[in-house]
């Protein structure tokens, strides 16, 4: 539909998209940034949806049951920051979007979630928004089943472009979905045939309609400019008995003299260009200028959600007290008041019976004990289930007959599933982990950086935690990853020595509200390291004294995992010649560096040699071996410097050297 | 088709594939780990197209002209061992396979690239080898458009499962190969039903043959036991102008008493098990032991392309002698005698007239003096070409068209690229670079440890590498991602600091052979810092004095990339106060720390306090900051220790504290 023919037909629609499209023009101009065309093709579409079938309520942008509106296309972040500004969000104030993409603005470059209320998710990294979004469909599906339709009922709605659906973290998503026939998703796809560097044909002539039937999806299309035929389409997707998505044929940067072309994605700033626009809108406002009746229509869109937020109220406010409160907490995130018994009562046991046992199956034991007092955990793997040990036997599997189940097989999509996880998390009310090899972090890893960027606690069940994995060889070797995840502001990487650490990781990992964890777990056994039971959860400050030096201290060795074993009997070869070791558990590096400095001294005195072994790369551990020490630095790393091989396990700690015997050598020689 | 008809109407086929079969069976036995079920189903397929289609000479594993074989589901790796050994590859002795999976045999857990001939790419991350197969099936054809078929005329195969299709990676590589209708690229699909956690259906229910063909392909099948259907389809793949798949209709395990089920895809390691089994294919030989008539049949197989080879010999003998040596060149990797002149040219032209420029635009120079002079270059960027600067005028577009096009428009697929790239680099006769936003490293993070482990010298364009990249936000700004890339073994990180330091860096990264670098390069401009001409290569150390303390040396700042100007700036407001500060440019961590100690200490000496600038985390520094020194550490960061923001650039070094002013306090704290 051509803009005449629009403005002809729609008038009332036509000026509400229009005060998107000019906001759009108006907060890039002034930020001199920022992506224009995007909004401008879309605001149609987005029009729509908030106008006829989006249920949202401004005065409220937490409501569980709202729809979620999910802006896959984040680097269009002005449509939202004009949605949410027009329906009346108060916190999308014209001030805000004044302040485009400036320093301490709500409103960044790209969504980012928790700076300002309405953007349910971060987007800007293609691909994660309609990924996020299979999770929150799965939220919804699994709360609907266990909580009922009368509290628990919406839809997610995407909108997404051509960069999200060539990353392939969409494919992973689509066949979840799929498979899963998430009917509750509905994905508006922009099909404006052009990306940054020109036209989607000369990078993919992929008919994105046929690959998303292939994967069990309902496909539907529209002209992305003509109100009815979109509502059309809507409404036959929020019918499909499949998740569906929506071929809206649009125009980027419509009406401009960039339409079409690669340069309409990008910042339009020239003066004289958007001048011309406003004519062809037949806008005559100024700059942030809308006029009052156009402002009245969005705020009567924005006001048409608040009798069903009322009346789901008081469909909440029938449930028992005690249903009512369990629905709140579960809201908050907070851990339920036996999550702690659960984990010192798997403390004890571990400790009147020390057994060997690999930190992946002492995961799987901590798992047996909260999941069933934690109904809202979600757990899963990306086909990796026994090895990852993250199925307890209460669970049950989710699937289309079985939406009840809070276990999913996510496939061979390590990345879709980190994706899925932080939607899960996103929509509220259920707690997801799942595992996959250590070593796979890596797929998973543009999700996991959300993770740690949007503060939402997800846990990540990595397994083969090192060359521990033994003949599966290098590629499956993590040695650089502990490393790599360590570097990622926000985020717990937990290397539990035992059963009792695994508890207590586990405990911290289920308690925050706004942390994402990586448990690294071994595939190999090990000794259990904590002989006597202590209720206070000694992996909360990081590290601890394990085993103390006998007479003068004069090594200190630091490990993490299955080293803390070698690092025991290191300590007692040194011992027995004299030289006085103390053995540092370190669970968690970033726990330890958030602790004060005299805790720190205390477990990490100057003065003695200090020794790190852990079987991955020394990068971060000269922190804890060279630095807040004022004396001569006496210190070494056991550990590695290379990748993997094939071999069995113990082999390759042999000829890796990370061993009892290499440790004292090293010892000894800075003595 | 059953067991007995195959063994009733194919006799010899069926031995030779039973030879494949129980080697597999043996192996995985005497390693008592591994994965039978893939070979035992796939090992029909593999037999017909080694016996009636594959050209490849034992003799030759690194002919050039040879058609590629790759195992994408690398966990099947005895199928490729049993096949190199049966058909006479020299390093695939028999004893290797007696040795599968153990310490120093080069028949790896997994196949492992530079470990046995034969094995083209390393495979096991699922997903890899069918996107390194796209990006060797693009090599050819552009050496073929720019070579002739005399000299260049194969085909790649690849053998994928359901894990390497689930990978979101895959379709990023299917993308690919459909755009530029790559024919010689064909997919045999091994498809079982079966994943690790029990039958694909329970988490996928994707049409691959639909979804194939979506992005267009041609598409076949074939009963995947049935020699003359085998062949017919491979046929038929071949001569299809678009990159074929076939669905080949398999049973895994087959004829064991675990076909059909996941335990199948494992070890099958029961005694009964592997008795009844042998019985099953009436295989009456002991373990290992292969008759001499199947040998001789396979060792027939091997033969066949002895003469291929030799015509190929013959045809390349034909070409000029400056022809033979250049292609020689390019397959050897060596770079041209001119890359020298080249990177010194633009060296001195930029000292002579020194410029405010991102280093992003400096690259861009580079490659514009470099391309024309090493034509083995293929450019390429995921959508950002504009932004990543990597195309230059003589490239011309590689597709359909135009095959002789060095430029690659990869679309939105950063992992893609970087998984092509690899097969490319492990192609031969070309040297792939591409592009895309440094934060985005985590997209390409799976094929980017891949070229590392394979020791292949692929260069990752990344630019807009620190917040230096303002308006877009925390999601586009790097501060992990130096760390990441620098705890990867074997691979070189350069951050030059300006149009000199690049010149030299894409000079070691275009010249090495075994490693693959990390350009992180700036979206904004910065001052050139080298002012005088040198011939030597400065960054090949690593780190270098690039301006020394005036008087007594007091403080050292070490800086890379675009802080490096912020280090100079703070070194003329200490030296103001008198206090003797020299910069050290540190381009290259790894290289720096290949250096021996003596030159380590010559540039980085005992006794002055030392700060480090980066706009990254401070992981990976304190080595620098705190190693290999014999006094009281006196040192300090200046950097990232959070997410970054959006807003512009300078804002933001002001904001996050990385400016001069702060590193002069940091400074005169220490002293």
């Amino acid at each position: 539909m051509d803009i005449a023919t629009l403005r002809a037909q729609h008038p009332a629609h036509w000026k509400k998209a229009c005060a998107i499209r000019v906001l759009t023009l108006d907060a890039v101009a002034a930020a001199n940034s920022g992506h224009s065309g995007m909004p401008m093709g879309m605001a149609d579409v987005a029009t729509v949806l908030f106008e006829k079938h989006l249920k949202f309520d401004p005065a409220a942008p937490n409501w569980p049951d709202r729809d979620r509106f999910i802006l896959s296309a984040g680097h269009g972040s002005m449509l939202i920051y004009s949605l949410l500004h027009l329906t009346g969000y108060k916190q999308a104030t014209l001030e805000e979007l004044k302040n485009f993409r400036q320093w301490g603005a709500r409103t960044a470059g790209h969504p980012e979630y928790g700076h300002l209320e309405g953007v349910e998710t971060t987007t800007g990294p293609l691909g994660q928004g309609i990924s996020n979004a299979v999770g929150f469909a799965m939220a919804e599906e699994s709360l609907r089943a266990r909580w009922g339709s009368k509290v628990m009922d919406h839809y997610t709605y995407v909108i997404a472009g051509d960069g999200c659906l060539m990353e392939g973290v969409s494919q992973e998503a689509i066949g979840i979905a799929g498979k899963h026939q998430l009917s509750r998703l509905i994905v508006l796809w922009d099909n404006n045939g052009i990306t940054i560097d020109g036209k989607v044909e000369i990078a993919d002539i992929t008919d994105q309609k046929a690959r998303f039937a292939a994967s069990g999806w309902d496909v539907f299309e529209c002209d992305g400019h003509d109100p009815i035929a979109i509502d059309a389409a809507i409404d036959m997707a929020k019918r499909s008995p499949r998740p569906a998505m929506i071929a809206c044929k649009t125009h980027i940067a419509l009406g401009s003299s960039a339409q079409d072309t690669s340069k309409g994605h990008g910042a339009l700033t020239d003066k004289q260009l958007i001048a011309d626009t406003r004519a062809v809108y037949g806008w005559d406002h100024g700059p942030f200028d809308i006029p009052a009746d156009v402002k009245a229509a969005w705020e009567a869109t924005g006001a048409r959600g608040a009798a069903a937020r009322a009346e789901w109220e008081a469909r909440l406010a029938s449930l028992s007290a005690a249903k009512q409160a369990e629905f709140a907490r579960v809201f908050a995130g907070d851990a339920p008041a036996k999550l702690g018994g659960a984990i010192r009562g798997v403390k004890k046991a571990a400790v009147e019976a020390p057994k060997k046992l690999a930190t992946r199956s002492a995961s799987e034991l901590v798992l047996a004990a909260v999941n069933p007092v934690m109904q809202e955990t979600i757990g899963g793997s990306a086909d990796l289930t026994g090895s990852n040990n993250t199925k307890t036997p209460d669970l049950g599997i989710f699937d289309p007959i079985n939406r009840k189940g809070r276990y999913v097989f996510w496939g061979i999509r390590e990345h879709g599933m980190a994706a899925a996880m932080n939607g899960m998390a996103l929509h509220g009310g259920v707690r997801p982990y799942s595992g996959t090899f250590m070593c796979f972090t890596d797929y998973a890893r543009p999700s996991m950086r959300l993770s740690a960027l949007m503060q939402v606690p997800v846990v990540y069940v990595m397994t083969h935690d090192s060359i521990g994995l033994g003949e599966d060889g290098p590629t499956h070797q993590p040695v650089e990853h502990l490393a790599i995840s360590r570097a990622t502001p926000n985020t717990w990487v937990f290397r539990p020595a035992d059963l009792v650490e695994t508890a207590e990781a586990w405990e911290l990992a289920l308690s925050t509200k706004t942390t994402p964890s990586v448990m690294a777990l071994s595939r190999q056994g090990v000794a259990a390291v904590r002989k006597t039971h202590t209720n206070q959860n000694l992996t909360a400050k990081g590290a601890y004294v394990l085993a103390e030096a006998t007479g003068k201290r004069q090594v200190i060795l630091i490990a993490t995992g299955t080293e803390v074993e070698i690092a025991l009997k290191a300590r007692d070869m040194l011992e027995a010649e004299g030289i006085g070791t103390r053995v540092v558990s370190m669970p968690c590096m970033e726990l330890f560096a958030a602790q004060d400095e005299a805790y720190r001294k205390k477990v990490l005195p100057a003065g003695p040699a200090r020794i790190a072994i852990e079987a991955g790369v020394r990068m971060g551990w000269d922190r804890w071996l060279l630095g807040e020490r004022g004396k001569e630095a006496k210190a070494d790393f056991v550990g590695m410097s290379s990748f993997g091989a094939s071999a069995p396990a113990e082999r390759l700690y042999q000829e890796f050297g990370i061993t009892a015997e290499a440790t004292v050598a090293k010892a000894k020689a800075l003595l």
